[in-house]
């Protein structure tokens, strides 16, 4: 089942027509409870988070091993994407401004509702793998146009298969999380050996990830009409790279540390269903893929995506960055699918990123060796007068998310990360 | 804690002296119970498995965890290197032919010994992290002579870094599991456009692969000398590859599909303690390594290894490859540093294979593409006749590690799989 909420369903919670989390998003998060004294599942409607154990308990919703999973959104992950939505439909009908059974039971508001400004949300699940593809076409052929001058931007594997590789699912860090610049082993192309310390290329990159919420087992493919019953939903991330480290590691496996050191996610995960208002077509796929992998409809998510920058000097963040999904060219079913096609099995909790979406204009890239073209174009904070090539320490990362409805927004919250010095 | 049995110590267990396990190896696996339903931690001493909890239960050890870790070793690396040496000598103990505890207990004997040759071995741990490192200096070299005739075979990077990539963990697999032919898109140099199919490209890598049992936080590197801390002990690995989806796909970010669909490994853990005998100082490594990957003393193994093939049409395995863990350039600390040295954090269970040990010999080669130098010299299997430039279906690959001591021999069992044809 796909649930989707009326453009114009109103909720006896208030909240303004900005708001990231209209009765049309009903998200899933982790909130810290001060209370409880744990980590605890919960949804948001206009300033609140809404603690699900309690409602649970209360016997106002069925919440999947709410005795277990306690600490994190992998039981309701577990449950798959069926279950998720009727969840979702059951919270729709409680904020509903029809609906008085949780409106008028004021006893249980003052315990499940919390403050998002105040509250402290957590890492939302367990990463089991991370897989991290290269579908940004504009940031692929920008990085081919900056390192193999001579030759087509894209590679001629490009088109035809989503490239990706394996990332590391152990450093993907809940947002806020301090990213500790890495060190690492480095070689400039005039030295004679190289020297290890700490990166001197701290880059971000803005991607966004889809969450796997339905088990494949080994030997078994993916079609790809049925790719999206196992996709809960999606969360932004950012990729954290270290791109002199990058340079010098990458041939010829692949990025490795450069990479690893640490990843970062929003606290929300999104789910596939608040997002089917916001489906569209994508970019026509030239040559047509393979059967296997070939998408009919409206298989990508038109999400609006920014990158703000916040230096230590200065008092509020500059946005560095305006891109949208939509310039993504493989869409997650053909993603997933392609992960599966060689058997291997999926797990709950897989974290599969699209690659960094960086738009057509300059101002659209959707990492620092874009934005600066290699140092070249030097990005201004306007406030301070300061300049940045690559990131320094104490600069703040702010990835923001947001699907524009007929009256309402889908927020997916933020992706935080504030760069800080590291010794060993 | 280091220990080492005496290379002259006996067991009240009878067995040859080209056993395996003598009281000299004292491996940990998980095995398959029929009484008891279930997968049960166990060790080997001659022709014996020997269930750990059993003797647990009778008060003679103390197993970690004994109540929950009943299915694999999690429980057992999570407590670490020195619990798990402690835990060793204890079995020595009371399996050495002086020690009356175990040697006289004939009823518990009846209970918690099963033999081997009978018994059905289990997957050993849960693979949390899997890195692939590519230490093999004549692979590496093989494949830089096949790709790139016209450069130097090693690019300039290889002898400063240990180059890896990271693998996926969820389809590292148990030792007797089939493996199914993958499928996947493929190119040939003269084709218009690239076709979905099974591989035609089927290999095996000989490698093997060390076991961590201490985490490390985010954020903090590991010092060399602390390295083996860190590292419980050893498996085979066998890194199946599919030779022709990996070159399609592998530009620009190394290998994916081509390596993700099934991983092999051996049943058993052999410590680093049972492998003390067996240290050797490695081949030289020019240039010095930079400071934080430095090493002196014996940081490597003399461990021999060899592949063996047998097809449906064949009655006896018959060996196509022998070679040995002192072709790898970099050490199992000095990769496990390297891996730490951007703060990535190391979990219990992570497992990091060591690239393809190839010889200098063309009969050391430690993969088909190696052996059949891109099918240009197939192998020919002596029994039937029939030749093989890669793998096809039916055949069945078996990789077997040994150390030879001096009146005793340090087995690691065998890493065995047979190809089987797919369809999704």
């Amino acid at each position: 089942m796909r649930f989707v909420v009326p453009s114009d369903a109103v909720s006896w919670v208030d909240y303004p027509e900005d708001s990231p989390f209209p009765i049309q998003n009903i998200p899933f998060g982790v909130y810290w409870s001060e209370e409880l004294n744990g980590p605890r599942p919960c949804t948001a409607i206009g300033e609140y988070g809404v603690d699900l154990l309690l409602l649970a308990n209360s016997g106002l919703i069925d919440y999947p091993d709410s005795d277990a999973a306690t600490a994190s959104l992998d039981g309701l992950l577990q449950v798959g994407r069926e279950t998720i939505s009727s969840l979702r439909k059951r919270l729709y009908d409680l904020f509903e401004e029809d609906n008085a059974e949780l409106q008028d039971d004021h006893d249980l508001q003052s315990l499940a509702f919390f403050e998002l400004e105040q509250a402290q949300m957590m890492h939302p699940f367990t990463v089991k793998s991370f897989v991290d593809f290269y579908s940004g076409i504009h940031h692929a052929s920008n990085v081919g146009k900056m390192f193999r001058p001579d030759q087509p931007p894209l590679l001629p594997n490009y088109r035809w298969i989503p490239i990706g590789y394996n990332g590391r699912a152990s450093s993907v860090v809940a947002s806020g999380t301090e990213i500790g610049r890495p060190q690492g082993q480095t070689k400039g192309p005039n030295d004679d050996s190289p020297t290890f310390g700490p990166t001197k290329e701290m880059d971000f990159e803005l991607e966004m990830g889809f969450v796997t919420c339905r088990e494949n087992p080994l030997g078994r493919t993916i079609a790809i009409e049925a790719a999206e019953e196992s996709i809960a939903g999606l969360v932004i991330v950012n990729d954290w790279s270290a791109r002199d480290i990058q340079r010098w590691e990458y041939q010829p496996l692949g990025p490795f540390l450069a990479k690893s050191f640490a990843t970062t996610i929003s606290p929300w995960l999104i789910t596939l269903d608040a997002l089917e208002p916001f489906r569209i077509e994508g970019m026509k796929q030239d040559p047509e893929p393979l059967a296997n992998l070939a998408t009919t409809g409206k298989p990508h998510f038109d999400v609006q995506l920014e990158v703000l920058i916040q230096t230590s000097n200065s008092t509020k963040p500059q946005r560095i960055c305006q891109s949208n999904m939509k310039n993504l060219y493989w869409s997650p079913s053909q993603q997933l699918t392609h992960q599966a096609s060689n058997g291997t099995n999926i797990q709950v909790g897989d974290l599969y990123a699209s690659g960094t979406i960086s738009g057509e204009s300059d101002d659209s890239c959707g990492s620092m060796l874009e934005l600066s073209w290699r140092g070249q174009r030097p990005i201004e904070i306007r406030e301070t007068g300061e300049t940045r090539t690559f990131l320094e320490d104490g600069d703040t990362v702010i990835i923001r998310a947001l699907c524009q409805g007929n009256g309402f927004q889908i927020g997916f919250g933020e992706a935080v990360g504030r760069i800080v010095a590291t010794s060993s």
